[in-house]
């Protein structure tokens, strides 16, 4: 079998991610080459790696570039992605700052492979709650197009980054040691992960405001024109509200959809369970469905809460949970590198 | 000016609160009688209180009777509600079981007071979830119909009572105190409040399986039928998920709704500013909207996050956050009392 050299750009809790992922899933890899803001050596996911420092030449010889760009550390891809192709390696990016190029595929392997063939050797990684929401989403509108859809995320702190993990930590750990009540849960440290305290709170807010439609968040743009692009129906309806969750992993999404013809939810649910890489969890009456903590750290998405919605002609309401940091981020930048060399495409 | 001997059935985290609530408002109350399983004394929000055994001569002599019942401490109302009228009392129950009565008015004073007119003698508080949208949707419903509303919600421990405030708390010391992780935050400790570790997670079930609605749980029926009698509109259109999130108090809720004729941001403000009982927090680009943490323990529903949501004709999305304990439960229920004073009822 043939064998590939891995650049990845940025060790943050999606690049560490990364380096699990291809371990796990045996990826061919003969070499992964870590690249970050200077050289040293650096233990990651339980291996040490010397680590270069990021410059042109550090790509060279590679066939697939990662960068694991998150909201906290951007750029990497805008500096280096293009000349990363220009030396010959194929660049998935898990940042932002491409996925709306038209000249870059934004990927979903199990929803819109196909748009891979006619790549330009810069792929994009979707947002992380959009990929989740549309592996619920994305197999049922195949059988029945999707009209309108409303989704509210419970989005975890990982999403941020591991400044916010640490904060949400230190701040329960803060509470139990303090002299704090239910009652009384507003902490004395300063926050620095997130404007407000996450810890006992919601944050309606994820990202910045979005200067282009007003009263929007930059994350909520993202599920609207991603969606769009992914799905390939450039006007679908999409409203949204993203709310970060003190939850450590996995992103969950409530979602309200109108569909073009009647469905019932066994229909639903009999997609659900061919469909790959989504899994079903939906008996209510035995409290099952999927959470944020069964689901972290896994590969699925989890589905359920399935049921009629009745306020809209065609109407189904469901809930999808997925691990942000896996399908949300690492373990599909992995999976697109995976099926471009299924199609041949490296 | 007249005084008021005020019974209050049960004393969990709402009729607490409403000992408080009758004390910070300065309700005319000439006796505050507490009735529970049985006779003891109890602090209660500060005052000893001589608490008498519920039955029938302990409602003798009382004009109003606070039934506290939550989720948790049922049936009391259905007990003992219409014998307390019939001994001269007014009742006002915050408990479900006759919040859809046709002899029983359901009432958010600020918004259909009126409602009160013809009673029986016997009032129902709604639900918090309810009362804390409806804060926000009922003066743009005046000033423009609603046609349809989803409403996702983010619903704090508190409105299942003691048992989640204090199981939360033992949670999250839980982890501090052991070799938990962020990566590893599933606790050893069984959990009993709800079916499933409520701390680092969020469940997509709020009460039970309801019966005659496949796939929808007791709270999602509340939402959508309770909604439709308090705004006198039979027919009206909501979809809605209720979700329980690691909070201690304060319920938020993110509504996408579409009115009948087209409303800008700026003139839902406007209307916000003017009506009661709630106030505008909304300025995403300082991060200002409302929390929970703000909220809580406080008379007023935040309501920001305002924007045209596109994905609909004449949409306006929204976020509001309220006191579960107070506006959605206790506060309310003097606020009814209050109300039928001034109407001159009691």
């Amino acid at each position: 079998m043939k064998q590939y050299k891995v650049g990845l750009v940025g060790i943050g809790a999606v690049g560490t991610e990364m380096v699990k992922v291809l371990r796990q899933r045996k990826f061919p890899a003969s070499e992964i080459r870590i690249l970050a803001t200077r050289e040293r050596d650096e233990e990651v996911a339980g291996e040490t790696f010397h680590v270069l420092e990021t410059k042109a030449e550090a790509f060279d010889g590679l066939d697939i570039v990662l960068f694991a760009g998150t909201e906290g550390s951007k750029g990497a891809s805008k500096m280096w992605g293009w000349e990363a192709v220009k030396r010959g390696a194929v660049v998935i990016d898990n940042g932002d700052d491409f996925r709306m190029d038209d000249r870059v595929p934004l990927v979903i392997p199990e929803i819109n492979g196909d748009a891979l063939e006619k790549h330009q050797g810069f792929i994009a990684n979707p947002n992380c709650s959009t990929i989740i929401t549309l592996m619920g989403i994305a197999p049922l509108h195949r059988a029945n197009p999707l009209k309108h859809m409303t989704a509210v995320t419970f989005q975890s702190v990982s999403g941020t980054g591991r400044s916010a993990i640490d904060e949400l930590d230190a701040q329960v750990r803060e509470y139990a040691a303090g002299a704090y009540t239910p009652a009384n849960s507003r902490l004395a440290s300063e926050h620095k992960a997130y404007p407000h305290q996450i810890a006992f709170n919601v944050l309606p807010q994820i990202g910045s405001a979005k200067k282009e439609m007003p009263g929007f968040t930059t994350e909520e743009a993202k599920m609207t024109f991603e969606s769009r692009k992914i799905l390939g129906v450039p006007d679908l309806k999409i409203g949204c509200t993203c709310v970060r969750v003190p939850v450590f992993f996995a992103h969950s999404i409530a979602i309200h959809a109108q569909f073009t013809n009647p469905f019932t939810p066994d229909e639903v649910r009999e997609i659900i369970k061919k469909s790959p890489g989504v899994k079903l969890v939906d008996d209510l009456a035995s409290s099952q469905y999927p959470l944020p903590l069964d689901i972290q750290h896994g590969d699925d998405v989890g589905i359920g809460r399935i049921r009629i919605d009745p306020s809209v002609e065609n109407g189904i309401a469901l809930w999808c949970s997925g691990d942000n940091i896996r399908k949300g981020a690492a373990q599909n930048a992995v999976q697109i590198a995976e099926e471009m060399i299924q199609r041949g495409l490296i």
